[in-house]
């Protein structure tokens, strides 16, 4: 029997954000990385976004491991919601997985959950999957690629990834292994397209070490550098210039706190403990002697670094002559709230420095020409693009074909449209599963198309008017007049306005249908309803959700 | 009398758009500029926002004037509104004032008001005000900027502006004008703070000429670019190269081909009338032959750039050898539904190019060193930096005093911060007003922090459950059960299942409330409200609004 390989991408190949893909040889499956999408205006009331897992309900392949390439939480978010299911031992790297433990601990999931930590080349097996670990470069410590050895042959997932001479932590990708590898013969490449777009070759994470030194020395305040809480290799790089510059840190927000102490006690992070100072220590201090390290960098409104903006930090309180660097690149939709809190800086009076101006921050995504190299050295007979927008995937198809992979060996998958790899072909399955993300909607799940959300944007359109209608039982005639009440229509005063036309519109709607003996409640109301909602149209130009309600006694 | 000057700033002080500026002497006044904001989710279902004038109908001033300095709609987009309430004579120049006639028309406001059209260095006079007009240069026809002299001394407005050397439409700023206003003595200059965050000076509108001519060129099909319909000079390249490359042109979008006979109307643009082509057309010819301008850079969903993408234009189908160039700028806010446009580009076959990748676009507001310039030839006694956020304001500030501008004399004023000018002082006046910005809601008005629009947010965040209970007006008994209905709550199948624990715990509150003899129906509602929220947030984590009926017999 010619053996095939089934890839089916449930997340992260149409988008930035939410990865999870499954790899299939028969019955047998694993999962390489299972994150989340934060949710938007779009999709209002919604906590958090994850990947839909039917298929895997449907299938009932035999899961053998969900495989970590890193702890960002588009990559590991959605676990515990897929644990919570069904029990899948978890491989990651030493720093990967004690993020997770995080995680599954709030979600009481620690106990039963099988947790791996593996190291740079160890090699797992996971049914007829051989797993082996390579190191990579990125925005947070740890991050792994992977070569999964399959009964069809070898498979190479790179993760998210950079190539970097001179990365903070040391961590350099290990082009090398890829090399042998190629040598080897690699059936198929999956790898980041991120920044697929961007000509040229991505910064070293070092070279932003002079441009926040620059700021540091030249501060004469408190210097307060934000950037995300897992980018040790980042933060690395601000204590040890705290240290040279004879300034002690002070770290703000929850999460960078966990995160740096996680990274010391792992010893991804190396500082005397007295380098740390608390807020009360922070403010008696020189202003010179203080650098605060924080989360917000995306202008998230309950942030350490909100909070010092906003003047809502009972205890750090910015002034003239202090310095906020973010330390981060602006994620596409926050730059409204980034400019709001950096206006709010600037009230304070502190100086606010941005990746624009100065050179203190570098993507943790190879860029056009890495992407090349990593091509190149693995020469892979297929290619499928991963984590990317379309137009990231049409462009790394593009690129495939430049070094050397056959047109018909590079292939653009979107979610929910599997693949099928032999030998010798590569071929798209036609059918295409149904990946509707799922909404966290409070306590519960939601597909994120669901009529819930679309009538949450109505609602935020017009509001809604409530219709009270009580009829008697027996006569089957309106008691009183219908009583109203709405909100987010229009203000008090031009409801009071319209309301004597909009009751006496409602009545005769009410007369016409009870004049049939037979009518049911639920006529009514659609009449009451449609009567209602032409009125507003004509009066406010408002289609608000309309809710008549007809009781009886 | 020492007399003075108030400088009332009630848009475009704070933030970037909805420009206005009052300017008073005792009773009189000019308005200069009056615009609008682009509403977005944080204002959900509202159309537009404008300016409080509630200042102007309290004072009663004697307002002789409002003088517009260009067509853009964050300067003249609001005046609608404000020409609704009081008739006030109108000025600017030709290409601003036709467009200002598309809206007065569109508002029935053409007849009665008097719009007077001015040419660069005119001046006229409005009260105790003489009013220069300057050419300036900027991503507009016929922008100018404002010599006041007024019974104080000189004021000078910039509007918006760029310093070109060589700009498309040989429109320069009239640099020397200025210098000879400098040397006449300026009391206060107002300048354009938009670009003062960006070191140098800013790129000719000239210079994206050869990208767009590369890009052209080197397209196989058509060729697309999309541009602010009312960038008449960045328009009139395109035509200039699409006549050179032998591609006739077809004009897709409302506003584009508005703007397009406008100018060509006035003399702004000249092309020959055989060059244009309708869709028909340009679906006939060969596709090397046809260039299109079109609306939708910004992502605009109805736009005819966002129907090509999304295959919804009946006539203009994308094929692959076409290119979509973006010729603007990403506006903070637009860029994921940018990123969604650009992406079904790609579906279609296109390859898009944007500012990123490309020279296709430059500002058309002055850089650093342009500001630096204008106020190095106006060498202003004081000095008010408009049109910016607040961060903005703080950089113009500063780089007045770098200019010789003393620190007392250079002062950061935001919307409704009035300032009082005298020959030797500037100083701000302590009360603030209240400029709470108006949402033009369907046919209504609100102030954007009114409840109308917070409970919007609310009924996003959770939806709304409504509660009919029916109570009999003699015994005071409910007569059956509450009935509910809700919308963007939770699902059909969850609510199902909580309704009836829900319907007890409602049951069990009005049997407590309705024992007391005196009760209200407003008290019981209160109290079924205050029983289903603590449940829903126990059942489901949400807060939805709850509208509880009450009716009785």
């Amino acid at each position: 029997m010619n053996k095939s390989l089934k890839i089916v991408p449930l997340g992260g190949l149409g988008e930035i954000g939410m990865n999870m893909m499954v790899l299939e040889c028969g019955r047998d499956a694993i999962i390489i990385d299972c994150g989340v999408m934060f949710a938007d205006a779009n999709v209002p009331g919604v906590n958090l976004i994850i990947p839909n897992f039917e298929y895997l309900r449907k299938t009932k392949l035999n899961i053998h491991a969900v495989i970590l390439t890193h702890g960002h939480e588009d990559h590991l978010g959605a676990l515990p919601f897929l644990l919570h299911e069904r029990p899948i031992p978890v491989y990651g790297s030493r720093f990967t997985t004690e993020l997770l433990k995080f995680k599954l601990t709030e979600f009481g999931l620690l106990d039963s959950t099988k947790v791996k930590t593996v190291r740079d080349a160890d090699r797992i097996s996971a049914g007829p999957f051989d797993i082996e670990f390579i190191r990579m470069s990125h925005s947070i410590s740890d991050a792994m690629g992977l070569a999964i050895r399959t009964p069809v042959g070898l498979v190479v997932h790179t993760g998210d990834f950079k190539i970097d001479p001179h990365p903070a932590d040391g961590r350099k990708t290990d082009l090398e292994r890829y090399r042998e590898l190629g040598k080897e013969g690699i059936l198929l490449l999956l790898s980041d397209s991120t920044n697929v777009e961007v000509p040229g070759k991505s910064m070293s994470e070092s070279s932003v070490r002079d441009g926040i030194d620059d700021l540091m020395k030249a501060t004469k305040g408190w210097f307060v550098l934000s950037s995300f809480a897992s980018h040790i290799p980042r933060v690395q790089q601000v204590i040890e210039l705290a240290m040279l510059n004879k300034r002690r840190v002070c770290v703000a927000g929850r999460t960078m706190v966990q995160n740096i102490n996680l990274a010391k006690r792992l010893g991804y992070l190396e500082f005397p403990e007295s380098l740390l100072i608390d807020f009360k220590q922070a403010t008696r201090l020189p202003r010179h002697k203080v650098a605060i390290v924080s989360t917000g960098s995306q202008g998230e409104t309950r942030s350490a670094l909100a909070k010092m903006a906003l003047s809502e930090h009972k205890e750090l309180i910015l002034e003239k002559g202090d310095s906020v660097v973010l330390s981060s690149r602006f994620i596409p939709g926050n730059e409204k709230s980034i400019y709001y809190i950096m206006n709010h800086l600037y009230r304070r009076g502190a100086e606010v420095f941005t990746n624009t101006g100065s050179d203190i921050h570098v993507s943790g995504h190879a860029y056009q020409e890495d992407l090349r190299e990593m091509l190149l050295a693995t020469k892979p007979q297929f290619f499928i693009p991963v984590h990317g927008e379309y137009r990231h995937l049409v462009k790394h198809v593009e690129l495939a074909h430049e070094c050397g992979v056959k047109k018909s060996h590079a292939v653009l998958l979107e979610n929910g449209e599997p693949a099928l790899v032999t030998k010798d072909k590569i071929t798209k399955q036609g059918a295409v599963l149904d990946v509707t993300k799922i909404a966290i909607d409070g306590l519960e799940y939601l597909p994120i198309n669901d009529n819930v959300i679309k009538n949450r944007r109505k609602l935020s359109d017009s509001g809604v008017l409530a219709i009270g209608l009580c009829f008697d039982g027996d006569s089957g005639e309106l008691v009183g007049n219908p009583t109203f009440k709405s909100k987010g229509l229009c203000d008090d005063e031009r409801m009071h306005e319209i309301l004597p036309k909009l009751t006496r519109h409602i009545l005769q709607t009410i007369d016409k249908a009870t004049r049939n003996s037979r009518f049911s409640y639920d006529d009514v109301e659609e009449e009451v309803r449609i009567t209602a909602r032409r009125f507003l149209v004509r009066e406010l130009d408002k289609k608000p959700i309309i809710l008549p309600m007809a009781t009886s006694m």
